[in-house]
């Protein structure tokens, strides 16, 4: 099957070769966790690698600051939205919402301006002002990634997690269920020291790589690494040592 | 006593051969554990093993997206459909259950059109918007619930789970207690990696397997494996390694 | 002492002989776990056994259930409803709790009409929705049980409880301390299985068997077996293996 | 220094003795675990052994319940109220609040006509429907408690606490703060069965043993034995097997 | 630096000294952890030992159980307020707050009028319910905190912590943040028995202490003893054996 | 890069250099863990080694205890105020926001004056009270930090967190999103000591050390020291030993 790949070393292979065209990603982690990073990897890998011009759609923060976070790793952004390989657009969830419910609105001319094939939304967290009620929420998020869709892009929707280690009681998460894609970045707490963990937990339509990998954030952008060895309980943020490699001290003695 | 086949290697054998006829079932999960995909083996082992045309009721997704989903599995739902062997209906938890309540409702209509013997109901959460009182929840779902078997339906009931490890603090849960039985699909990390576990809870009327099987979604749909072995604390999503094992090491140095 | 035999082989002895006569009698357990079971076996036993005829009130299934899920352990309830030893009443609350508070109610009929010595109240949880104020709903109940007490029965009442593993978090329970017993029905994990774990944790005025034992829903109904063995934490619902065994197999060595 | 005995082998030489005299003592535990019947043998006790006469103060139990409860410990509280020796007294907490406020009101009439020096008060969880405001709540039963005081009493004060293993995450609690001494009945999970643990957590004046202690109810009423051996964490309802025991075991070898 | 000594055996030590001059210190602790206890020692203390006469603010409790409980440990309150070093005023907080807010208040008046240099407040608790609006009530008692101090005085500031063993989950505890110092009182859970620790968890402008002491309340007052040796988790309230001694119990084999 | 340092020995290695120039750098921690410490000596290490100017904005502290508490590690702050080196502020939220909302308003008229380049915002915490609805707030911090960045400004902000030790459950943290860096100042017990410790979480634009580095404050301000060895858990503030220094005990025998 044709694949998006997001040009991110190791991810493209536990996803068997990239995300699958037209679906909505869900990239969830704690700050500082890479999340827009892998948004940004993902479109600049479009624009540079696969010819797909991308948007960026962001509600807070400015589109200087794309520049400025994407020259951390190389990567010209500025030059690009120039060039009308890339636009990044500051709006709010309820333009945007807007834009996609009516025929010919701002983000579909850009798509066709463009010819967009990728979008970065970042980040999702900042549509839950639109409805307290979260059926209504539901619909709107529902509606909107649809909409994504049907312009024809592949969306990688970024997501705020405010536990820094382990999991937050979530009782009211219906966003996961209509995303095509769910990964988790996640903080562990491995010998004093802050790792960071991947897992693909949920691919629709696909098999996927079920390990949980270690990933650093280096000056070329997100590298994925081996799973981790020799724990558990990696999702908790504080695994413990496994009794086999107590047991193997032993017995080797 | 005669038995509803799911047609899924495993989960047939756990259930004593299948659902008891014209009963509610219920399956919950979190996302990506393949309770759609649970559901939809379900109804098409009825049309094309079992000669039980089946219906799917969803309240989100677009008939489309089960096309495309049952087609990963080489189920072709579409052609099913125009063989007046499936109707896909979307409709609202409002509709649906205004559809029941009155004689000739549009639901009993394809039931009596296709000679419906199956439904997938896709997903009860949905239903949580009709009331925020939790008695008249209850009291609609269980009317539900109930017109549905009057219907001679063997009903497939998804339903969503926010926790992604481990068991939500659910302080008011009136659904597992209305239905006929209710399999449990839950994520679980052992060895750095993500496993998935199916546990059969509760089977009215009937003996069952209360084994904690582990699962996998092949390309044949759901497989049902051995149980896990060796851990202590697998609903917990983080299970532990028994001190069996620590023993037994010792034991055979 | 006289008592009111449950017929349940295991559990009759672990209450000395059975219920205290014109006691109230709470069975809490989640979803599957045999409440209503346990319930019809003591009114099957009451008329079967003891020549003491029996009411069952409900409040969400048909008597047409209880016929179907009776008959499952080879009791004819139908038959024994047409032979005047049993009554099974689908009621509310609103009702049943009117209809004991007047002098010659439809209950205090029904008790007469059959001579009803016994009851299953099922469940005690459709009450909490007479009042949203928990004084003024512990007072409902306490009137509903001394009502029940007044006419001569000795009740068996349900009670749904939502955890699955382990106990929730009540921070307002108030029925428990004013029945006079209460029997726990819990799922209890243990190498990759589930099994059911019955505690009568209180009994008014009698000594009574303290242990933690399993037990099972055979084809003739409730059966309690010996206590658990070599595990800590049982009411967890996730027990740990005891340190003992695995001295001991350092031991035996 | 004067102590008002208890009468319960084991309590009192935790007390140093017995309660201090005039004070306000809370007795708090989960149902069943004999918080009226410690009660209830503090008042016999000072009836028959110290010629002390006693109220009981109940807010939903008839006096019909007590009579029925000590007879199983062969305690005949009919025959002492009908000496004059004892009031069990069915009242609500505005009655009881208001008569303790106003001089020569009906608890103190009953106090001077039986010469009462002791009382119980069972339970003290129904003032909470007094106030919803916690302070106010607290200033109630601060002034309930002072008037008992006030009219020369020792009293006992039941709680009632949901919580059946462990702790609750009590976050405004005010009247152990308040009171004189405060002790904790507790369910304590060993070896598979339930057992109960006594522990005075506070006494106000007095030097007192700081044990958790066993104790048991039996046909004589609360019998409290030796303190746990052996387990850590008894106070979660769920102790762990102590490293000790493993440790000896080994060295024992 | 000049220090203002508790007196209290050991905590000086702890306190590198004592309190820092015109400072509020916060002492909090579960019900009979010995909160009051200590306010008095260092109020005693600095009448008898230091010539410094002391303040003593009640919100609940009458002077008497501060007379009575005094002489619990030898100190005459009575006649040191006699002498005119000591006034122990009941109040509320609504009219400290008033006092202190106008010039030549009640409070400002006893100070001149015995030349007080130290002030109990007992408790800080009560002064919740002076708003429900938490920013609101910081304020609040910021400026009762400061006026204390405006008016020469070293404050011990007395709160209760409802949370028996282990931490609450304070997610709105702005007090702690205000006040100059913070120690606290826990109760601890060893071997069946439960023993009180003494934690000195910040001090402003000083060094201090970090240990987990354990202490005592013996006949002439707190006694702060040697810090708890071989556990680990101390101030979940619920401590493990360290694996340190297990290590070692091997090793001297 | 060009890097603000801290001048806090360790800290500014972990950071590679110092601060991101014009970035907000969230200093979060418990009471006492010393965030004010932190920043006062960011605003001294600024004017003494940098000859950058600094501003201290306080929203409860009066300037008089930033001088005393300076003082204790040999800061002058008055003295640098006096030479225009340094303006402390005391405001509120609303004003501070108003200021900078405005072209020349009061703060902007301090930068100019005195040539501020550092500014430490004590606490971000008060800014909770502007609004309750958190998607606004979140835009009004948003709002006030970029106007700090348009200053030419590098921010410390502290925020306070309640949890003495762990983590709370924070459900609705949106700042630690926005801002540059966040580093966390938390307690962790150890053999029954309390100890402090330090982890940069997050750095925008910039790779840093990833360590739980242990510090202290000492006379001369924080010094950042070694990380934790040989424990498992310490963001949990209450560490286990690790079975890997458990073995080697055993390997070394």
């Amino acid at each position: 099957m044709e694949r998006v790949k997001t040009g991110i070393p190791g991810l493209d292979e536990m996803l068997q070769g990239g995300f699958v065209p037209q679906t909505a990603n869900l990239i969830e982690g704690a700050p500082g966790t890479g999340k827009t990073t892998l948004g940004m990897q993902f479109i600049h890998h479009g624009i540079v690698a696969c010819g797909e011009p991308g948007l960026i759609l962001t509600f807070e923060e400015f589109p200087q600051q794309y520049y400025r976070d994407s020259a951390n790793f190389g990567w010209d952004f500025r030059h690009m939205e120039q060039e009308g390989k890339l636009r990044i657009v500051m709006t709010s969830p309820e333009v945007s919402k807007a834009d996609l419910e009516q025929v010919g609105g701002r983000i579909e001319k850009l798509v066709e301006e463009i010819g967009a094939r990728r979008i970065l939304v970042d980040s999702l967290s900042h549509f839950e002002r639109l409805s307290e009620n979260s059926a209504h929420l539901r619909a709107i998020v529902y509606g909107f990634v649809n909409a994504l869709k049907r312009e024809g892009l592949t969306a990688v929707l970024t997501r705020e997690n405010a536990a820094l280690l382990g999991e937050t009681e979530e009782t009211d998460d219906a966003i996961a269920f209509l995303v095509d894609s769910y990964t988790l970045l996640r903080y562990v707490e491995i010998e004093s020291s802050i790792h960071k963990a991947l897992l693909v937990l949920k691919m629709r339509g696909s098999n996927h790589d079920k390990g949980i990998r270690q990933f650093e954030i280096t000056s070329r952008g997100i590298e994925v690494r081996a799973p981790f060895e020799g724990r558990e309980g990696i999702m908790s943020g504080s695994p413990r040592r496994m009794v086999d490699s107590f047991v193997q001290a032993f017995v080797r003695r």
